[in-house]
């Protein structure tokens, strides 16, 4: 539908829609930067969307029964802002649309969680989204089989481009919800056939309906300027058994001389250009201005959710006082109090028993214990069960026939995976945890990257750690894995040594709130090397001294997960030739550096020669071995630099080097 | 068609194809580990293939001519050292097939590139192979126009499994192909129904021919295991003028007690188990043994190849002399002789006009000298053309209708598009770079890690590579992409500070051989620091004194990229306060590491105090300003420490810290 035939046959659509597309204008151009075109072709949609579909209450931001709604076309953030605007959320007020992309403000240059009540999860990465909202609605499917209907009832609706389907997180989502039935999910395509190099046929000719459909999908359309059209088709697609993909057939920057044209798609900032297309659509108002009774009528409609907050408010009243404190403890992410009990007998059986265990069978062990306490955690792994043990008796299998299963077979999906554990954890009232091996962190690193952006406490189980699985050969093996994790800002590395060690560390991950944890841990069998039992959690510390030197302290050796028993080895032959030996297990380098300047210089005094033993590359332990300003101590690694090979375990670690031999050798030639 | 019923009605065959069964549960009985069940699934199929399609000279490996066969189902890699032993490729010996997945074998638990001839890229992280053979098929397509079919005329064929099919990967790589009409390339898709999880109906319900269909593609199927309904799909897939999906319906582990279960994925080692699947195979040799008719019979198969590999030479002999010289030196990756020349003329040039400019807009000048040069170039974004400056004017596109463009727009698919680069270079007879935003190294990660474990020289030029891109925010401003890149093994990463610096990186990326190299380059202006012209590749050094201390040197400041500016404001205001204080630009720390250690410490000598300056994390730079073995320096760092924000660039610079000013104080609290 062209915009004259929409003014006439809906005048107050058209202005109330136009409303977005006049404040994108406005914000871009005041920020000389960003992406019109996008709000400005789905600025129809959104607002049918908002009108008459939407769950949403502004004055509840965080209601934990809203529906969930996700702008995975990141870079149309001015749409959202604008809708946020609009409909009355307290934070988003016209200074922060004006000061858009600017330093302080709520309304960064694509849409940030944390930042604005409203936004569900960051964007911009293209695929995220869509990846995200697969999460989000097997969060609610399953809060809803555990809860009932009464408690958890909603929607999650997804705007994706063509940029997030061609990018192939997307498949994985597709097929993922696909196989899982997720009728709540719909994702409104914005099918504007225009990328930033130019028409969408450029790359592709794929016929995205038909592909949704192959994957088991409902397919609807819809004219995405037509109101009445998008009505029906939204209304279809939230009645479809199945998850609904709506193509809306768009004008990238609708009225704009850049309209249909990969100029659209960036900052439209011409003066004269964006007054006349302020004039075809017949807008009037000064920049930022938006007519009184438009934003009246925007900030109606949060009326309808507010009165089915009241309801459903009045419906948890009525739960018993148990459960409505367990409801707010899981979407607090509050551990239970049987957390600590629990890991601390864990513990004590450990010390009692020393198993020689690989400390992914003793994630197993520490699961089995914990996931009966934590009824919140989802687990799952891409195709890996058998080989991550992260599946406990317990759990039962997340299906569409049995929503009330916490375990989830995402299929050989790393990305996906992490991406709607993303989701999983954004919607809240559950706590995902997914494995995989750790050389495929690789796949899954855009996800992993904004878990920790985001500040939520995924937990990547992330097995077969090193060269140490052996024969699946380099392209299996991590190298430099450990070290890319440690490199991310706001992410918790841990790679425990022991049963005790990983008790500790599940502890911490399952307590975290504010950042992802990636566990690290061998396929390898390990002997138990904390063979006492402590109260407190020595994994907290980070680093800690598991083994003294005895008489004067020459050496300090440094180790992580599957190497510690080498140090602990090297530290015998040293001290039996008189050469005073500390050994300190240095589980996570991030828990280390958080503790104060005087537990660090207990345990890291300078003076003592230092070596660090881990089967990765050194890239990350010079703070530990060197000192942060320097001159501590003279120091050595014993480690990996290239990538690994194929052949049996033993016969690598003897190949590299990194032995108890190789680190004593090292040790001698800096005394 | 079962197993009686095959040997009644094809013997022959039968017996032929289950040498590979035989083959593969003898070594990984012997390895004790492998992957037993797709090599006895799919061996009916790889033995049509070899005997009626294939284009193969045992004799000549590397014939530029050769259909290329890709095992993207890498686990089974018994499947196809099997048949390279069969067929009689030199070094695949018996031996080597007895040694499976030992050390110092060629017969890695998964194929890897360069250790076995006839294996034509490393395979195992699933959906690589897939789409490194869109890359294949593109080179040959671009090589077939430019030398025409009587030069290059093959195809591309790939064993795909589920897991390849499942990863997002597989979707970026059949949308390309798709619009890319690449009707050489065929893959053969093991339709087991089984993941290691358990039945792929546990994870997936796609319909991977409506899937394919939906894309561009033509489908077939064939009942995988009847010799002659597999002839016919090969046949119909290879008169295609589309791509082409053949889904080979097939049993893993056919025969095993383990078939069609997931159990029949991994090792199947059970001696009694063994032999009941040779008894009903009605194959009575020993391990390893292979009756002598049978090694014959495959043996003969190259014949063939051998004959057609002979016409080949005949009409390469054909070809003038500088035809066939050019030919030999793009497919040795030797470099032009023109290349240095030009290099030189761009460098002497920028020293003459001191350009203002981003180094990804430097990269565009310098490309627009280069490409002319350099016939092997083909380049691409991943729809970023515009941001990642990397199409220039000469190169045409290259499309379905004109084969002869350089240029591919490679849609929103970084990892798709490394994978494709890969496949090219893997290939031969091109150079592929291609771009994206460094932010989005990210989603290529997979593939560029085995770019570097391959050792292959593509060229990744990842531009806005760092907070200075600005308002786009954290979302896409890498923080932890150069430390990610460089504790990557065998990858060159370099960060250019001006013109002059990204001409000579662009040299040292285009005459690289054996491994890949990371440009990152900056969205925003930096002024000219190279000032004087220098005829030899100081970039090669990795790093160098650009400027140098007055008086008695105190102070040594490193920097690389855009942070290199500062670093001269920096010292700047130290001189002025009679602080001496050198410049070292070090845009290559890979290259600097592999000087030899006079030029190190010319560089870096020790004494005064460091402080380094990029705009990235500090992981990585402890070593140069520490000292390997420390003690070398009293050194600070100055940079990023979390993500990044959304605002005008010169903010973000100003609000992290990271500018001259702050240098000088952390110099000084130093000194």
């Amino acid at each position: 539908m062209d915009i004259q035939t929409l003014r006439q046959t809906h005048p107050d659509h058209w202005m109330r829609a136009t409303a977005i597309r006049a404040l994108t204008l406005d914000a871009v151009a005041a920020a000389n930067s960003g992406h019109s075109g996008m709000p400005m072709g789905m600025a129809d949609v959104a607002t049918v969307l908002f009108a008459n579909h939407l769950k949403f209450d502004p004055k509840a931001p965080r209601w934990a029964d809203r529906d969930r709604f996700i702008l995975s076309a990141g870079h149309g953030s001015m749409l959202i802002y604008s809708v946020l605007y609009l409909t009355g959320y307290a934070d988003m007020t016209l200074d922060q649309i004006k000061a858009f992309r600017q330093w302080g403000s709520i309304t960064a240059g694509h849409p940030e969680y944390g930042h604005v009540a409203g936004v569900e999860t960051t964007t911009g990465p293209l695929g995220q989204g869509i990846a995200n909202a697969v999460g989000f609605a097997m969060a609610e499917e399953s809060l809803r089989a555990r809860w009932g209907a009464k408690v958890q009832d909603h929607y999650t609706w997804v705007i994706a481009g063509d940029g997030c389907l061609m990018e192939g997180v997307s498949q994985e989502a597709i097929g993922l919800a696909g196989k899982q039935q997720l009728s709540r999910l719909i994702v409104l395509w914005d099918n504007n056939g225009i990328t930033i190099d130019g028409k969408v046929s450029l790359s592709d000719v794929t016929d995205q309906q038909a592909r949704f459909a192959a994957s088991g999908w409902d397919v609807f359309d819809c004219d995405g300027h037509d109101p009445v059209d998008i009505d029906r088709a939204l209304t279809a697609a939230k009645a479809s058994p199945r998850p609904a993909l709506v193509a809306c057939k768009t004008h990238i920057a609708l009225g704009h001389a850049a309209q249909d044209t990969s100029k659209g798609h960036g900052a439209l900032t011409d003066k004269a250009q964006l007054q006349a297309a302020k004039d075809s659509y017949g807008w009037t108002g000064g920049a930022f201005e938006v007519p009184a009774e438009i934003k009246r009528w925007w900030e109606s409609l949060g009326a309808k959710g507010a009165k089915a907050r009241a309801e459903w408010e009045a419906r948890m009243a009525a739960l018993s006082p148990a459960k409505q404190a367990e409801f707010a403890r899981i979407f607090a992410l509050e551990a239970p109090t049987k957390l600590a009990a629990t890991v601390r007998a864990v513990k004590k059986q450990a010390v009692a028993d020393m198993p020689k265990l690989a400390t992914r069978a003793s994630s197993e062990k520490v699961l089995a214990a914990l996931n009966p306490v934590l009824p919140e955690t989802i687990g799952g792994s891409a195709d890996l069960t058998g080989s991550n043990n992260t599946k406990t008796a317990d759990l039962g299998v997340f299906t569409a026939e049995d929503r009330k299963g916490r375990y989830v077979y995402f299929g050989i999906r790393e990305h996906g995976m992490a991406a709607a554990m993303n989701g999983m954890a954004l919607h809240g009232g559950v706590r995902p945890y997914g494995g995989t091996f750790m050389c495929f962190t690789d796949y899954a690193r855009p996800s992993m990257r904004l878990s920790a952006l985001m500040g939520i406490p995924v937990v990547y189980v992330m097995t077969h750690d090193s060269i140490g699985l052996g024969e699946d050969g380099p392209t299996h093996q991590p190298v430099e894995h450990l070290a890319i994790s440690r490199a991310t800002p706001n992410t918790l590395v841990i790679r425990p040594a022991d049963l005790v060690e990983v008790a500790e560390a599940w502890e911490i991950a399952l307590t975290e709130k504010t950042r992802p944890t990636v566990l690290a841990l061998s396929r390898q069998n390990l002997p138990a090397v904390r063979k006492a039992h402590t109260a407190q959690n020595m994994v907290a510390k980070g680093g800690y001294v598991l083994a003294e030197a005895t008489g004067k302290r020459q050496v300090i050796l440094m180790a992580t997960g599957s190497e510690v028993e080498i140090a602990l080895k090297a530290r015998e032959t040293l001290e039996a030739e008189g050469i005073g030996t500390r050994v300190v297990s240095m589980p996570s380098m991030e828990l280390f550096a958080a503790q104060d300047e005087a537990w660090r210089k207990r345990v890291l005094p300078a003076g003592p020669v230092r070596v660090a033993i881990e089967a990765g590359v050194r890239q990350g332990w010079d703070r530990w071995l060197l000192g942060e300003r320097g001159r501590e101590a003279k120091a050595d690694f014993v480690g990996m630099s290239s990538f690994g090979a194929s052949a049996p375990m033993e016969r690598l670690y003897a190949e590299f080097g990194i032995t108890a031999d190789a680190t004593v050798a090292k040790v001698k030639a800096l005394l």
